[in-house]
Parts: C-alpha cells; sequence; structure tokens
C-alpha cells in the first residue's frame, strides 16, 4: 500500500521520509507531541515557533493521512480531540534527537538539557522510555 | 554570530536546524555530495528525484550560506565549480542516516546494502570514514 503512494520522487528513504516530513513544520509537531507533552490543538498551538493555525492545520492532516500521528475525542471533554504518536511517529526519535544535536553544535541552538546525552549513553533503553511515557498517555 | 542568524522561529535546536534543512530538497543535496559521489552541478542535477534547476541553484546558494556546502573552481577545468561538503554538513550524516532507517521501515524506500548497518555497528568509525572519504576528494 504504501510504497504505491503518490507524488514518491523516488525509492530512496531519505527521499520517501522527505516526502512527507519536508518542510519547516511536521517535525515540529511531532517533536511537541513527542517531547513537549501537547495533547490538543490549542498545545500545539501554543509553541515557541508560533504557527500559525491553518499551517497546523493542514500539516496535523497531513501527518494523520501518513499514519504518524492519530487523533480521538477526549473521553473527558467529548468537544475536544487528543492528538498523539503513533508507533511509526515515535519512530522518529532518532530523527529528532540528531537534528537536535546537529542544531546545538552547528546553529547555537539551547538544547534541552540531558536530552542528547541520554540518548548516546543507551539508544534502545531511551527509545523504551519514550514508547512507555507515550503509550502511558 | 550564527545565534544573530534572522528568521530564527526559536532557541530550539530541532528548530534552528529545521530553518536551514526544512524542505524537501536540501538534505537530499547533502545526500548526494556525501554518499552518491556527487561535484559538480550537473552531477547534483541528475539524481533520481529530478530536482529542477532553479530549485538546485537557490538551494545550493542557501546551503553556502549557511556553511554547510563549498565551492571551488575545478582545478583541471576552470570553468567548472565543484561542490563539497564542510564539516559541518558532514555532521548530517546522522540525520541523513536516521531519515533512512524510517524511511526504510516505514515508507517502502529501497535502502543502499549495508550503510544503517554500518552505522549500527560502529558509529564513530562509520563518520570517521565518511570524513576521511570525503577530506580525501
Amino acid at each position: 500500500m504504501q510504497t504505491a503512494r503518490l507524488n514518491r520522487r523516488s525509492t530512496c528513504p531519505v527521499s520517501t521520509a522527505l516526502d512527507i516530513l519536508g518542510d519547516r513544520w511536521s517535525l515540529l509537531i511531532v517533536r511537541d507531541l513527542m517531547f513537549g507533552g501537547a495533547r490538543t490543538y490549542k498545545d500545539l498551538r501554543s509553541s515557541a515557533e508560533g504557527i500559525a493555525t491553518n499551517i497546523l492545520a493542514s500539516r496535523l492532516q497531513a501527518l494523520r493521512e501518513a499514519g504518524i500521528v492519530t487523533s480521538r475525542r477526549d473521553p473527558e471533554d467529548g468537544r475536544s480531540i487528543l492528538y498523539a504518536l503513533t508507533p511509526k511517529g515515535i519512530d522518529l526519535a532518532p530523527v529528532l534527537l540528531e537534528l537536535n544535536r546537529w542544531g546545538t553544535r552547528h546553529e547555537g541552538g539551547l538544547p534541552p538539557p540531558g536530552l542528547v546525552e541520554a540518548w548516546d549513553a543507551d539508544p534502545r533503553a531511551f527509545l523504551a522510555d519514550i514508547r512507555r511515557n507515550l503509550s502511558a498517555r
């Protein structure tokens, strides 16, 4: 199914990944759902980068169609939608961590303390922790 | 200097990285210079994804301004320009490898054989190999 996706530029996996993620915002949405505690549209709207509401809506829709994000009604508030990463979305953790490392080293970004260190110390345990934390929410 | 760059959306290193790399093409140009043996504009134009010449020119210029790519005249052909990655550009190898892993696992991309395996077996040695190969060219 997935290999029949349209607008695939080539079979290179870097290219197929960027067909979905190659913009300035998608990976920031994934970041906020993975590390920022974001669960609602409002949470995602309030990130430091000030994403425009139309961009957020269209990127969330694309991430849902790509199977990276799921949504469901909040059982405690039926008018509210909760967003979460799928296992496919959680598997983007290493991409985020390596972008974080590069941005810290070369673009003067201020990293969240301890994140890359925990990743380097034991990548497998780090990913297991993320999966456990996100599935418990 | 770099922290004074304009159009910085936030101080998050993932965001500062995507300020430069957050599009569908820039990391493919880095890929071709790192793993594809590309050295000239013509080499970069001939990648499987069929990048348009105006996009390639503008992305190459942005990558040069960001200190990711350098250019010089070909000593054997003064009319030709040779492009290469800087150390900052080579440091994007882990980002490419993790995108490659994700695209292979989740988007049906066909990976170059052995690449992710060599990276997982010994990331440090793998990066040293890339640096040595690229600096020898």
